[in-house]
């Protein structure tokens, strides 16, 4: 069946050179270790052509030769691999109750990965810049230390972040229409690398796609496990944000009439009967929610430890979660549904119960496609995908300037 | 803000020639009337390219010079409009009620546009393959006494449509694991043009971003008004069909757990509450499937003359609809939401209720950016962009042969 995405796209010719280096360098990201006469073969351009884009990207340190050469017919090849060795890309999350910070060279290869607590909820919006802003300088400073230069800065933020980067509400840090990549590029005294803003779960959907298990699935939603329910939604294999850059609120989609009140105001939302915060509301009333983490390790133990008024609690929100999903799954039909954030160390007890009833609500015969999996990406997923798009506006041809 | 979707897409140089016969042909689709230096000067290729292009095109008949020319510097520029004479689209959409046929030019314009009744509710699928190819063969051979040549026939099924066109599930047709596009196909005898099927709402979805008001709005939503209420998706500007094509099962959103029983064993499902099926329940007991339109017609006449039954119903059906399109904008965050089908006559005591509950409901502050609409392309939206797709099968490379 002929599908409308495969129409071809002529090339913006506004910069050709700048195209064709990005195309040379995407396929050795791909493909490495590649030839010259690869790049050549597969891009269509000349080899001319290509061995003049790879001397340059050489000479940029994007690329670099191997000793390593290849026998084909005629004379051996030297074979190329992303080099990237004087850069880095920096990712920052920011949430209720901690800060991560990761930072990956140009293969994606993680650098330094950084987690500390933060009580986002309880912090003004300044000593919210603040915190950041230290965080970042400190992996700016330790990249320069290893002799690399940051090519950018995203911070992902867990609310409705639009598509110019200004963040419009982020309830659980009290943040509304704040100019946070503004306030911290000034924080950080114009640093010389764009700093860029968006939201936590499209970021964390982005690293799903680019670095986790179901990498280039062209199909998949993130689901954010903290304080907020949220989805990152790929399809087609891009970030999918929608008009305003809103999409991904599947914390509101109605779940149990009959169930607690939620932050919106109506009864029994998915945030309010699944989410993490409603989960240890019940399981752990007195919890802080700037000390969600120690929280859910508790709740862990007394489930692994078999206490059966947690398992019932535990079983309970992953049916509903399974029900919430199901409308997600209904309405996109993708290969898996991720589940990130402290929905991972509670999987063991929520996701197999979540998958049945999800699929039972699956208009699809036998449930269509949809798997429900937890993230193997661990907590720093937003923060990676935040790195990632550093990488990709190297890749769409925005390359760092040639060293001095 | 660098959103990924912008990055360099190399051109498959498996055919060189195609591409660019298909990128001049889509330049001038867009920018007719247009010269070749026009063509030349936006898609980058060199200008003895294009008129070897373009000669090709006008010999195959999809292009034709105008009497117009265009003065600029230098020497008058001979125009260029697509010509498409001799070829037609044909597009069919079967449902519960009706099948509808459309006939359309290489330029869009309609040729023909036929609606007879069909009980598809009563029908064995061996009948409804006999009544729909019966249609298609008066629809080629009209085409044929205008001495147009049928490049394609699409069929547009309300129900779960697998990406390679076999009907997984048409429930209001009573179709399971149909192979709708084979058994046609044999049917027509081999017409010499593709068969191909596929989901209703993403076909009249693909019209509205082709041919509606809304033409080229990045995203948008169609829901069908049909017996059954499904959803087509339009993001970042093409139809978003999910892993296995069922993308857009809406009908299925709880909305009122109190609700009448639906279809799929639960309680309240959008389709439940403010499908056209569930209003005409609530408006007209006896109506019978296979007359919809004719039911419809009485509601409608009742509401304009006031009966206040009647309109507490719609009142109540449009509120019940706006909170189930609240979940669809939350989760995508489209900039129009376009009511379809039955709900285009019903719109006048449904919509504005709708949209209310709809803003009500979306997370984003004022709204979001998301409107209701009644579509403007009629009950033939599907059948207009099943034809649609046969045009888009042309400007992707796939030209007819050259006449002989």
């Amino acid at each position: 069946m002929f599908t409308s995405h495969n129409e071809p796209q002529p090339a913006d010719f506004a910069d050709v050179r700048a195209t064709n280096l990005a195309v040379a360098l995407r396929f050795v990201r791909e493909n490495a270790p590649c030839s010259r006469a690869d790049i050549a073969a597969s891009t269509g351009l000349n080899k001319a052509t290509v061995s003049s884009l790879v001397a340059d990207l050489i000479e940029r340190r994007l690329l670099r030769e191997t000793g390593l050469t290849e026998h084909r017919v005629g004379r051996p090849a030297t074979m190329l691999v992303l080099d990237g060795s004087p850069f880095a890309a920096v990712g920052i999350e920011v949430n209720a109750d901690y800060i991560t910070a990761v930072a990956i060279d140009l293969k994606g290869e993680e650098l330094l990965n950084w987690r500390r607590s933060f009580p986002g909820g309880d912090s003004t919006t300044g000593q919210a810049v603040a915190a950041i802003a230290a965080v970042a300088r400190r992996a700016v400073s330790r990249m320069a230390k290893e002799a690399r230069q940051v090519l950018g800065l995203t911070v992902a933020v867990p609310g409705l972040v639009e598509v110019d980067g200004s963040v419009r509400q982020a309830a659980d840090l009290g943040w509304r229409d704040a100019d946070l990549g503004g306030d911290l590029t000034k924080a950080l005294r114009d640093p010389g690398f764009p700093v860029v803003v968006d939201n936590d779960a499209n970021l964390a959907a982005l690293a799903e796609h680019r670095f986790g298990p179901h990498r280039n699935t062209a199909n998949l939603v993130y689901v954010t496990g903290e304080a907020r329910v949220a989805a990152g939604i790929v399809l087609d294999g891009r970030v999918r944000r929608g008009a305003l850059g809103f999409s991904g609120e599947i914390g509101h989609i109605p779940v149990d009439p009959a169930g607690p009140l939620c932050r919106c105001g109506r009864r029994g939302c998915l945030e309010a009967v699944a989410g993490v915060g409603a989960i240890l509301r019940r399981t752990a009333p007195d919890a802080a929610s700037s000390e969600l983490e120690l929280e859910i390790d508790e709740v862990v133990r007394r489930a692994g430890a078999g206490d059966p008024e947690i398992l019932a609690l535990l079983d309970q929100a992953g049916r509903d979660l399974g029900r919430g999903l199901a409308v997600v799954a209904n309405l996109l039909d993708p290969e898996v549904i991720i589940l990130g954030g402290y929905y991972i160390p509670l999987a063991p007890w929520l996701i197999s119960r979540a998958e049945e009833e999800m699929r039972r609500g699956i208009v699809a015969p036998g449930g269509g496609a949809c798997r429900l999996e937890a993230s193997a990406l661990g907590y720093g997923a937003a923060a990676l995908g935040a790195a990632a798009t550093v990488l990709d506006r190297v890749d769409s041809g925005r390359l760092p300037a040639q060293p001095s």
